[in-house]
């Protein structure tokens, strides 16, 4: 599990940062990109990476503003012109829907893939046998959504040293134990998975949130997670603008990752008001508050590890 | 009077050649630019070039693919927000309204400049005391237009040695003569300007063709034209490729300059299928019909100069 920043800048996009975009890789979990907003040029920016669009599998869209869904229209039509065959899922705020069947049909781009659009609401959006999505409405005066993506807890490693030092030979009965099933043996004793496994390891939990004031439903979906990012569009000092336009400063974005104890925080959506020689100076006001901050830049790339017990 | 290529490749973005936008600069004529098909990325582009987007007074759309459009709304709402006020026109076929109107709707951007929109169909679509632009449908499957932009011609220079040796001296009276206007002097002399006026200087033509197969329509817009600038999607082997996909070759558009007894040719909307070292035998392959060809590369910047008599 990846996370790759391709925009990082707000509102317009700037030399050294575009407009939004966030790759969730997951090419290991399940050999495919989960992509969060969609801004102007994200998929130039992809032309920069290693990122393969016909692995993109689900966009979630934040909310509808420009510099987050500009660049969607291009990106799935060249997906399809780049040889992409298999289903793409959209979740988004209501309208995402009109904005992209608008788009591709004035333009008379034909997907050669099927393309599924869901408008979302509160609650879980998503949820197979690895993962579940939880989105919650942000402050930011149009409908901002927060996605919470949560890995499923993983059963605990086989003790196999031990079932071997109880007579019990490996075979397919090792496949049951290791679900956590209980077998009888042909001696007939009769065995529980669950007493040879260690401890469950708990599933990583991300939290990508949309443009947003500080607000209650940030700190549920950030809640003890691994990785929380959150916008940064002003510096500590400018509340007030960041409250006038319905956005957020370095030290509110550290506040929530102190309230919601969260692990990682990451500063995004950086305006580009603030010069590369300021950025440093942003990520330490957050720091003073919440020390396991870094700030995003575009083409970061960073691994979230896998818990170990 | 300058033109500066802003993405000169065909259907989607490649790292040396972004999708379609041309500027005509009419700084010295107009103060302002006039943009010809906005792709994805096109303010991206403007960004490493000195236009200024406020300067943008009006966009012409050939035809409607994606390639030509989904940049139109990222570059609208930047104007705003970087100040723009004046008013900015959009011309293009039928649907580029709805395209626009809902882009903006859905994305909540709201302009800070009056904007309109004007669905064209063939013939003059716009007239001033400078300029005269006419449009023609081409040949693309989808509605594709061709624009022949034409400057007025100007009155001829004044000869101000023969008035003085003539004498009548300078003063208000020049300016009328200037204008190819009868004066009755104070000794009862009649001088018609048009006798002391030198030749006029004939007016530019340029023509910007949208994506097209070769037709009859395009060498009409192109007649004469200083400068044609023509797509040329397919190498001169790819007569078959070129008619199954409505797009043309190089020597097709060579051909079609050659017809049109045209000065110049730019070949634009390349496919990234030919990679930079077979740009130089693309151009030869148009050079062997029409010897004034050049092959159009992004941020490629080139002076249209008046004419001289
Ligand atoms: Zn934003
Ligand atoms: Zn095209």
């Amino acid at each position: 599990m990846k996370l790759l920043f391709l925009g990082t800048g707000a509102g317009v996009p700037a030399k050294p940062r575009n407009v939004s975009s966030l790759a969730l890789m997951l090419l290991e979990e399940r050999n495919s990109i989960w992509l969060f907003d969609c801004g102007e040029a994200t998929q130039h920016q992809i032309l920069h990476t290693s990122l393969k669009p016909r692995k993109i599998e689900k966009i979630f869209i934040t909310h509808l503003h420009g510099d987050h869904i500009f660049g969607l229209p291009g990106l799935l039509g060249s997906r399809s012109f780049q040889g992409g065959e298999t289903e793409l899922t959209i979740y988004g705020p209501k309208g995402i829907r009109e904005y992209v069947e608008v788009s591709l049909r004035i333009s008379q781009t034909h997907l050669k893939y099927p393309l599924s659009i869901i408008e979302i609401e509160n609650g879980v959006i998503f949820e197979d046998e690895q993962f579940t999505i939880e989105t919650l409405l942000l402050d930011h005066g149009i409908a901002s959504y927060g996605y919470r993506i949560m890995e499923k807890d993983k059963k605990g490693t086989l003790d196999a040293d031990r079932l071997l030092s109880e007579g019990i030979p490996p075979g397919p009965i090792y496949k049951l134990l290791k679900m956590g099933e209980t077998v009888t043996l042909e001696d007939g004793r009769v065995i529980n998975g669950i007493n040879y496994l260690g401890p469950e390891i708990k599933g990583r939990v991300i939290c990508v949130l949309g443009d947003t004031r500080p607000c209650e439903n940030a700190v549920t979906l950030a809640s003890c997670a691994d990785v929380v990012i959150h916008e940064a569009t002003f510096s500590a000092d400018s509340d007030e603008m960041a409250r006038n336009y319905f956005h957020s400063t370095t030290a509110q974005a550290a506040r929530l990752a102190l309230n919601a104890q969260a692990d990682t925080l990451y500063l995004n959506h950086i305006s580009s008001r603030y010069l590369k020689e300021n950025w440093n100076q942003l990520t330490e006001e957050a720091k003073a508050i919440f020390p396991n901050t870094k700030m995003a830049y575009d083409f970061l790339e960073t691994t979230i590890d896998t818990h170990k017990n």
